[in-house]
């Protein structure tokens, strides 16, 4: 679904909660497939065993990619992804989890590169069913402006 | 393979370069599998023939993933991996291009939680085959000390 | 995203587009792999040569399968899919056709086991990059009523 | 394997019963990832828990192309398939759930647009571990006829 | 489908062809990911182009596991695989090649350890679509006899 | 990550230790689609329930596969895969089980064919979580000499 929103239609505070998705063993043996990633910790249930975890934990492109990716239903297409700040991986994901993740506007800045539109600063977290945070992350959002400046 | 590296022995200025690996539509389609983010971005060649790319662009956290999962081929028993800041889309990745990951050790700080750790901040950055960076990032990564504070 | 919409909602003749989605040799791949058909009509090139087709056709179930999750943005927690009728393969799909589905509503009828909803009949066209329709289905789908019968 | 069988040489009432598969979590995962559709019910164990089901059902779309898929062992190079009447999805299927599916020659027709070919109807019926029909449909197959009409 | 056979039964010099499947770009990324090896050879076209191959190689593994995966049509319930004997890698594929599978009853000897037994030695050829073998191997197949010794 | 190894430096009885991977119901699945072989022994927990194994069984070929795989850590740029003998399925691999390879050098001997290089003949061993191995071959490696015959 494609709607256009505005830098000016944003407001600080605003927040979504997207449907919920829960991790599978399958979700880690394909983001190892897909990345190349095959570290014990999150494909060696035997040596997760005897750590502190007790059990694989999901690697953090794949709560990161799959976090994102659930935010991902309408296209604005007067905005781009510039990137992101502060990407933190603050728990452990296991196999059986569900996540889902909630989007805040933080913040709203102007683009110094470009005066047509605004940086929007979009407080990402990922949330596990017992409500705590996973991950979280600055995403960095190009909007055009309604009213480019003359 | 496993290698015991301690904080002190990461030397500022090092650098490495990990194997290459070409991006081919199979892994836009993985990928969009795997997070739900089917954007016609992504999916749909003839809405992009219509844009300035000319054709469908990987997924940030495509590239991000992969970028990373290239590094994955030592581990380090006494680091793991705090998060990453200033993670940024710089060009656009398209099937059939061929990147690599080049790290770089950019800093050394002391770890404000940890008195028995460092932080290390490892410069990411996936190269494409004609020598762009296509997207950089820093990596925080927490490493023990070999000698822990008294 | 979630949307209750009740049976007296929908109108005859209300049409939806969804985004489009190139159809690729991954796909082809995936649903072989998937549904265990490996029939040459989908997976061997030199075999589809000598065929009047010229080259690998898309499995019907593939052509379903897409085109039926194409639609699946909004989530009715009102609603749900009870079959399909005359559903049929028009035209062959080729690695590397771009297709969108068209919904349309068709028709509403009483549910003769349930008072307190109704049938709603959904056409769906599944149409490639050509404005062909590929193949075509009616959706039968079970839609609560807003005003339950006393 | 390749075996042909001409429109006389079918026989009402003939049945055949396929091989069994168990529909696993990865299927469910796959098939999300393959048509896009990562609605709760399929995805999201937390939220089925409070639902009639108790836990995560099957895509329809997955239970069809595997359920057909099951049946494509044997290759009848003068047939060709029409598409599907009466599609009704009965039960679901869960994680776990073994499935077969049974095929019974239902009725054979003149075919209105080809002479040399008549019309099978093939009554597909997937069947769960308990024996319940989860998944019907009358597939309308297209075969030559060993004596085309003068 | 299930059809048993007894090693009486089996013929020296009887032969056997597969339907074919063209080897895809997927195949490589799937079997890269199935197995975690990403070596260049298989992976970076870049590199390759430097090669007398001048383009990517399929993976050994994968040409034996396709191949061996091609005659898995018929399942015989008074036999299993022992294992293989001369698995060679004759020449490369390369991505749109287009393999079938040969077997060819090559010999049949007592089994030293089950006297109800025989060994069938199997003789598995993969062939491109140049008619050239590009993977041999003796497939070691342990039938029931019919006729058990006393 | 590559290293240049010649045949000399190889040392008659030198043994290496993978990581480990546990094979999950996914790799089952990935696999059958992967080669088409969706045979009842791996894919069917009903039909396997009535066998001695009581559960489904890895296929041969994933075993293998993946056990090889686990050992593409480092390339040897001067050093080709010839082909395997004495391939051998000792024991059974089941959903859940973690497996990983030891490879050990066996035999160096002279390659018939070349003279630059020699013939490494390397032990390798898949070994499940009891210490038990469970598929054993004898790879052939043919590795250049650092000093070539005159």
């Amino acid at each position: 679904m494609e709607q256009t929103t505005y830098f000016e239609d944003y407001e600080i505070g605003a927040s979504r909660k997207t449907s919920g998705r829960t991790i599978t063993e399958t979700d880690f043996v394909v983001h190892a497939g897909h990345t190349g990633d095959f570290f014990p910790h999150h494909m060696d249930a035997e040596f997760m065993k005897a750590t502190p975890f007790g059990q694989r934990i999901a690697h953090g492109t794949l709560v990161f990619s799959v976090g994102v990716g659930l935010t991902a239903s309408v296209i604005n297409p007067v905005a781009f992804s510039y990137g992101y700040d502060r990407l933190r991986f603050i728990k452990p994901v296991f196999i059986g989890d569900t996540i889902h993740t909630r989007t805040t506007i933080a913040a709203k800045e102007d683009d110094p590169k470009r005066a047509g539109s605004g940086r929007l600063i979009e407080r990402i977290e990922v949330v596990n069913q017992h409500g705590e945070v996973v991950l979280a992350a600055d995403h960095i959002y190009i909007v055009e402006r309604r009213t480019k400046p003359a």
